[in-house]
């Protein structure tokens, strides 16, 4: 059957709050526009831990195994320190990622023209910003072995990680990004540090390799890491699907959210590999954390949990229009003056967690 | 004998062309000012390496190696293909740093309120920015051992580096952010991925203990490095000084300049430990590249070099007075209106690099 199956996991924090409205907005496309979909909710985090001692119970692991998409609110925080590390690394986030071999990470980075008065950058670098991250997101410094903490004779210790990318975990991710590019401007920036690590010298060389062999119709360019953290900042329309490794991307990633307004608004994707039945495993989450300084006050804002909602309209339940709607739907909100706290300017009207859920569901 | 031994290698690209200017500056100081010094011109890059075959012949090896202050240019560019890899490894930036320890880069990252109309940040976020990132520069994945490309079972490469940290590498570093705050506004943030990493946990509880034990006095607080990128952009003024590793530093630095105007404006420091005599090797050099596409035109900002000879004659020199007043005849000179391109608004007039130098020493 088409019908979709959307494990909704709200988590820690703000996870919850935010994910509270994008379930709304999700059985709004069930109900109004016929979507195909089951939602299973499950818990996670310090809750399920503290009454039944695991961070993700197998009601859990259960609902997000058989999910086509999973929607992740976050998580971390202060109280999550009463977990045991390695209760928590059993069903950690990064856990998940390579479980589920969620390699490539999508994170757009669109500029709201209504949100220019609250952004750190001018509304001329900001206009017309529209670019997307693919972080490769299982594989990098954050899983390479060996890794460790070691005392040395002398009575020092010494901490060190593995950076490591292969041929095929570098030739996927990069395929994502030059498909992508097809269907947008047709532009890919590799980003690296080619002048000083092997690891992205091997990087660079299989870009250009697989470049040259499936797309010598896109336009290619590379850029070195530094550059690039400076570029996002001082010109970002400049690009249109930037492609690198795991802690890079985690690093500019954030960097580029201040170029749309507000780290708030960030959607992401996480994305498997096609399996034999043509299905791909996807996680959508905002990719803000759980703010444990604003938990638990319902002002957080729920636009980058219903911006992933998009993602998945258009991702895993193949709905461009319905992906468009909730867009435009989310557009029309702000342009009507919908703002939560971290995008209102000085002296404006601050809506409620639930009230901006309001405002994009009437705009539907 | 006080007297300050100075080399000055203008490098490649446009290292020569900025360099010529602070040189200028520096001869000021010592002629007008009676600064205690002498100059030793030297070369490196392909100019020498087509002439001799080394890219750091003898004499250039000879000059650093006597010299309290190296005044570096910049290295890199397109002709610099023309030298094979191992000799151009024998003499690079990178090994100068790991041959004099020179552990310690810092960055000043100051916002001049005259140049607020050609950043890409708004003038009511850059106003009153004014910190210091100090990044580590002799470990870290730059220089990790092991490191290489493999060739794998399958057939597929592999790229690989070691990230890694010392307790006492750490240490250094960081008792030289903690004192550089004690003269300033008493903050120290460090920056790590230590949710991820295990060099961070160990950069991090290093960082504590050497607060515990000897400046508790100072304020730390402890930043996640995407969280960093983003909050450089969003609210530069929080910070005092930032502390963190060679990869981080290196991205987080070019990030920061955009919250200064513009990386033409940007000098730095890198210094290597106090040996017995009390003497301390130090670099000084712009922190932008050798701008290989406006190389030889004459045009590049030469503030960040003349701003660096600023470094100089506060750390190598010790007269801070000499230091102020050149800040000061660099700033009067931006507000008097002079602008190279990098930092002109659209329909300015625009000076060469050499008119900058002469706005320079005329406002001294
Ligand atoms: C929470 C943390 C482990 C995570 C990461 O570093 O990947 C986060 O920063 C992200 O970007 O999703
Ligand atoms: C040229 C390059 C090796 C260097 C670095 O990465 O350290 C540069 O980016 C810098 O910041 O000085």
């Amino acid at each position: 059957s088409n019908m979709m199956k959307v494990a909704v996991v709200g988590g820690e924090g703000i996870g919850p709050e935010v994910t509270a409205q994008s379930q709304r907005v999700l059985n709004w496309f069930a109900v109004k526009r016929g979507v195909p979909m089951t939602l299973r909710e499950a818990q996670y985090g310090i809750i399920p831990y503290l009454a039944t001692g695991k961070v993700m119970p197998p009601d859990t692991v259960e609902a997000m195994e058989e999910a086509d998409a999973i929607l992740w609110g976050a998580t971390g925080g202060p109280e999550t320190k009463e977990v045991p590390a390695a209760a928590r690394k059993a069903g950690s986030l990064l856990g998940l990622r390579s479980k589920y071999d969620l390699y490539a990470n999508l994170r757009p980075i669109v500029a709201h023209p209504a949100l220019s008065d609250s952004a750190p950058l001018k509304a001329s670098v900001l206009t017309g910003v529209d670019f997307v991250i693919i972080r490769e997101l299982t594989s990098g410094i954050y899983f390479g072995e060996p890794r460790g903490i070691e005392t040395l004779a002398d009575g020092q210790r010494r901490g060190f990680n593995t950076e490591q990318y292969t041929t095929d975990q570098i030739r996927r991710v990069v395929r994502a990004a030059f498909e992508l590019a097809r269907t947008r401007r047709n532009k890919v920036c590799s980003v690296d540090k080619a002048n000083v690590l092997e690891t992205s010298v091997v990087w660079r060389e299989e870009v250009i390799a697989l470049h040259a062999a499936e797309f010598s119709d896109v336009e290619l360019t590379h850029m070195y890491v530094d550059n690039a953290a400076m570029q996002i900042v001082r010109e970002p329309r400049q690009f249109d699907v930037m492609v690198t490794g795991n802690i890079f991307g985690d690093i500019l990633s954030d960097c580029a959210a201040m170029a749309s307004g507000s780290l708030g608004m960030l959607p992401s994707a996480s994305l498997g590999p096609v399996d034999r039945f043509g299905r791909r495993k996807a996680l959508y989450e905002p990719v803000h954390g759980s703010a444990p300084d604003i938990a638990g006050r319902g002002i957080a804002n729920p636009l980058g949990s219903i911006l992933s909602v998009a993602m998945m309209l258009r991702m895993t339940m193949n709905r461009p229009e319905d992906a468009d709607l909730l867009e435009k739907a989310v557009a029309s909100a702000l342009s009507g003056g919908a703002r939560t706290a971290d995008i209102a300017e000085a002296g404006a009207k601050r809506l409620s967690t639930q009230e901006m859920g309001d405002a994009v569901l009437n705009a539907l």
